[in-house]
């Protein structure tokens, strides 16, 4: 059973699942991060010690890797044989074979530090390199999460790769419909209800039956005087690329 | 003062304006609409008259016209001088000039008939061919929302192209998103408190600030790797087009 986990990392990751493991009460043994303050602030307030160095990390039952993809694999390397998971959705398990013992907790989510976060129900996807190793995680996951879904690495990925599309690429067009409204003095207040339920939708309907626009209508006439409207080459493209796959998408349900 | 209205069309619009006027204790007097079934069934559930015909429209304090965009001006053209207002974001109050009194209400909302609506929060921008007719209509619609903006029809056609770009082509991105889950077999499900936590962000922070994901981070790997994963042409075009708009935008904040 893991009792005590070693955190290293001190970003919005490492913050919020220092913050909810603590608060089930497992215990944080220490926090390793290169950042001095950030790492020490993560480790006060997780009432631990800190280290910026992976050569002092103590015994522990588990080390939570929760830095960038590209240093998850070297830091395996430079770590002694405690079992050990990354927290990342696009690296694959086998950045961490060197370990005896190595899985992955992946949450499903846009993580920010100062986020008041409560993981009950955000979804946390494990792997793990054994069966036995598989069910310690759940049951120390089950502590902070309803929402246990077991993954491979290749299902990691794509639901890495769709969270991106759905997620950062939509949080990109908000800003992009802001700056269109900002440009003319609008108030983006204006769009925000019409965002809102338009995302509360997906919860009790497939998006593709929710689909509503000039693009879904086959509306011509306002896609032509809408591209008239903006001035940003960029945004053009996007507004043309998008418009005519939707169009395709539902032409063909037709 | 404005205590009868007719209401032309009786689609998603008609239908959710003729409940929420009459909730608020407004007559409504007539549905005009070619669709006999629909128009019928509106009626019914509205208490009032039903008629095919344009020709048949009784006197009245306002007409709301809330049919396609292509059909506004033809039917303002082709009934009484009264009052009269359309619904929609991309036409101009022009298309009603033919009449003394004339204006908009346009409701911010992708309203479907089936939905539990509560126009209290809905944003309707409203435009007035006189000061006179303004307050009438402000009169009016203060009894259904709480969120009335004044916008004339060159503001009111970016709102709606700011819709269109906020509204429905995130739902589209949510569709891709579905679609490169379900040819894996995986749980559409697990995407949904992230996509939904995304919206409810722009509650309170500036959508330019909550960018996250691989293009903001400038993460040519994890870009190539979901480019790899995606089959679907014009897919891959949208992911590399809105990748490489974030790269050029956050690095020119940088």
């Amino acid at each position: 059973m893991i009792k005590k986990v070693t955190i290293i990392g001190s970003g919005n990751i490492a913050t919020q699942i220092g913050i909810s493991l603590k608060q089930s009460n497992v215990i944080i043994k220490q926090i390793i991060s290169r950042n001095k303050h950030t790492g020490q602030t993560l480790a006060h307030m997780l009432n631990c010690t800190y280290s910026s160095q992976l050569s002092l990390i103590q015994p522990t039952d588990l080390m939570i890797i929760c830095t960038n993809d590209d240093s998850i694999e070297q830091i395996s390397q430079n770590t002694p044989d405690y079992p050990t998971v990354h927290t990342s959705g696009n690296t694959s398990i086998e950045a961490l074979k060197n370990k005896r013992k190595f899985g992955v907790i992946y949450p499903v989510q846009s993580l920010q530090k100062e986020d008041n976060i409560n993981f009950l129900y955000i979804p946390i996807c494990i792997e793990a390199s054994s069966m036995v190793f598989k069910k310690e995680i759940t049951q120390l996951i089950k502590k902070i999460s309803k929402a246990i879904f077991y993954l491979n690495s290749n299902e990691r990925q794509y639901i890495h790769l769709s969270a991106v599309i759905a997620c950062n690429f939509t949080n990109h067009l908000y800003s992009i419909a802001k700056e269109l409204l900002d440009e003319k003095k609008l108030d983006f207040n204006i769009l925000k209800p019409l965002i809102i339920s338009t995302a509360n939708k997906i919860k009790t309907h497939n998006p593709i039956t929710n689909q509503t626009g000039p693009a879904k209508r086959k509306d011509i006439t306002t896609i032509k005087e809408h591209l008239e409207l903006i001035d940003n080459k960029e945004y053009k493209k996007i507004y043309k690329l998008i418009s005519n796959n939707i169009i395709e998408k539902h032409g063909k349900s037709l």
